[in-house]
């Protein structure tokens, strides 16, 4: 272990023992182990590209108990790549790479890591035959000649089966003066190979690695209050729980209650987050609209499904998104009938029936309108339900009404209609997601309360 | 400058003197300026939010001329970052970072630039005045002494007002053996806030240290074909030209043609890249949906104003997105009349009269089925073109048809119908993303043969 490494000797299951790959160390007795995430290619550099890799791949190792402390991207550069690499091997355990494995001469990686290393790259006849096995299996013609660069990896290194073409490895760098013991992973910078790859063959092993424990993050979606309101709520129900780490993240549309938890596995972390997530559950009240991967059009299908019952939409403001939004949901056809768009003012009143005095004397954004269009949705379509929206998306007032007046109707199986309005911030396709969630979320409610 | 920045030489225009601050040379003659862009937060490395700062400022430096080498995102941690900013002024002329500058103990920029350079942090009266002043303005509770401080920067630091409430700062680095002399500048992390403080105290400075050149970027929107196709037809056509560098970039929808120019100013720039633009857009013909800013949906719209005429959809398989995605382009309203989302099969007949038999013998993903839609939004609502579509979306099949069986018609004005069909890969929102980007694209190629 260098001594450039900054000490990390938190209090973690798991780490008590070190961690080796073929008697090296990797992560010392009583640390935690941690990770960099690197990112090689130019278009990430030129704001062509936003880095998810690093965002997905940074969930992922969190999850396998791993702290990682840098996220990095350079160009296809070697000097650079070089430099970048010895840096981060003397910062952190583990380094896992994304990109630069393609088979032209701007893919570095290969080169860097060796360098970095002082090894030499080593043809593998077996990834040879890999990657034209690959060429075969795609129907495409014969491994083009410049694809061979692709078998070679640093002497020493273990290769990883290429998911698309690109072949990648793992490394554990010789330790030197400018250069860490590292486990390095290189994976190719397309999506879905780096994460193939990455959930087979990286995360068995960093799993290990980081002691055998696991951190678990819980995310408790919550519509209808703002980011203090909510932590005023949550904290002090968590007060003196040093083991839970609760975060607050405000999106456009709602705030996440983001809950992590570190235990000896994965599942005693989820066992743990159990009792947690049900406090966060109980201080928010109604305002939770999903829980983990379960959205507010998700959690709206959902208890839509459990009922047995049906929603149709007529969208003024919105153009069809909030019947749109719970289309993208697999299975939405069990819930969703159908929704007009009624962005002509003639159309509220054809397809849906709205009466032309209600129109004249309120206009198209009131509440009254608003009423009616619920009422049209759910007679129209014949659903259970009925969601109408208008308002005012800008740019400009319209109707001397300002930019966010916006109003949103639920008719009910039973024909009540209930309608809603208020003032909303943002440009115009922020409030045309807030208007649409205020409605899904006002079903949502009633669904629950049913 | 340290001998360990890597040497850039390219012939970039406006290079050849050096560029200075106070005396201090950033960039030498003969350079073209470099920078890093550095995200300053937990929140990045644990995978919750995307470091979209990093992307955007990307864009930025590059229009002014600066070649952008490495993205570093680090967390609250102060000798982490006192060596990620040691290390990168080693490698770049121009460090811009976000974030870190709050009012908590967790914000670290302010001690972490002052100890990389060795200054002390000074506190600026009128740096806490404006802060001050912007509590009252937010008509906030007078100012907690905590944001005290934020009036503190690096001795001989520049101070930059505040946006929202917290200052930034830019400073040269005194050149050491471990920091080069580096211009660094440290911005608020909120995404408004760093844009608003870039473009108004950044950018005109680093335009200066660039050496007063400009790159222009242009983007073409193609779809409808392949990057590789695309590529074939475009590069020939610029082959020789040096001064152009071009790049694809497959987004789910579209393929975007990318053209740089770098000349003296920005107007310079944009005039020599209006004659590649035009031969780029000559090699794609009618696969062009879109330049610069433009996308698919706003050229629609831009051709149903030039033309007075209007749209209207019925949306199976994409539930409202094809009128939701016009919808959020502002002024939609002189082009969409409406649209229908017709999910269940009922809806077809009653609101859009498609006849039963129709839905009888062919289903509701088919040729016939399509046509009637397209038919029925055009004349329901009135509108002069109208637009249906439906389609197999997945997970699993439908009727023995597979995922990715998508068919769109168009209603044109003189009541004939057109409907294309073809199998798209992905999963279910980009089927339905491919799907609807279709549909408006045939719009797009009818109003222009127009």
């Amino acid at each position: 272990m260098t001594e450039h490494r900054p000490e990390r000797t938190e209090e973690v299951p798991g780490t008590q023992e070190p961690s080796e790959i073929d008697g090296v160390v990797i992560r010392p007795a009583g640390e935690q182990l941690t990770a960099a995430v690197l990112s090689v290619g130019r278009e990430i550099l030129l704001g062509d590209i936003t880095d998810t890799n690093a965002t997905w791949l940074s969930g992922r190792l969190r999850g396998a108990g791993i702290d990682v402390r840098h996220h990095h991207a350079a160009a296809d550069d070697l000097d650079e790549l070089v430099e970048v690499v010895r840096w981060l091997s003397r910062q952190v355990h583990v380094i896992v790479v994304g990109g630069g494995l393609g088979p032209t001469s701007d893919d570095l990686t290969r080169d860097a890591v060796a360098r970095a290393a002082g090894l030499e790259l080593h043809h593998h006849d077996d990834l040879e035959e890999a990657i034209r096995q690959r060429f075969a299996d795609l129907g495409r013609p014969s491994m083009p000649s410049a694809n061979l660069r692709q078998a070679r990896i640093p002497a020493g290194a273990m290769p990883l089966q290429p998911i698309g073409t690109a072949p990648g490895f793992a490394l554990t760098m010789p330790e030197t003066d400018d250069v860490g013991a590292t486990r390095v992973y290189a994976l190719p910078g397309v999506p879905w190979e780096l994460k193939e790859m990455f959930v087979g063959d990286v995360e068995p092993e960093v799993g290990v690695l980081a002691g055998g424990h696991a951190t678990v993050t819980r995310v408790v979606h919550a519509v209808g209050k703002g980011e203090s309101d909510i932590a005023a709520e949550v904290e002090p129900r968590l007060a003196g729980r040093d083991d839970v780490e609760l975060s607050f993240l405000a999106r456009g549309q709602e705030v996440q209650v983001r809950i992590m938890i570190t235990a000896d596995d994965a599942d005693a972390a989820r066992e743990a987050s159990q009792p947690v997530l049900e406090e966060v559950i109980g201080a928010l009240g109604p305002a939770v609209a999903g829980i983990d991967d379960e959205e507010l059009e998700d959690t709206v299908l959902r208890l839509l499904g459990d009922a047995g019952q049906t929603v149709a939409t007529a969208e003024s403001a919105t153009a069809g998104d909030i019947a749109a939004r719970l289309g993208k949901v697999p299975g939405a056809s069990h819930g969703l009938v159908g929704g007009v768009a009624v962005y002509a003012t003639e159309a509220k009143q054809d397809l849906l029936g709205v009466a032309p005095e209600v129109l004249e004397k309120h206009g198209p954004v009131a509440e009254e309108t608003t009423r009616e269009l619920a009422r049209g949705a759910k007679e129209r379509f014949g659903a259970d339900w009925g969601i109408g929206v208008t308002g005012v998306v800008g740019p400009g007032k319209k109707n001397d009404l300002e930019v966010g007046t916006v109003f949103w109707a639920l008719a009910h199986p039973d024909g009540e209609v209930e309608v809603h309005g208020r003032q909303v911030p943002g440009d115009r396709e922020l409030v045309i997601a807030r208007l649409g969630s205020a409605a899904l979320d006002l079903l949502r409610r009633r669904l629950q309360e049913d």
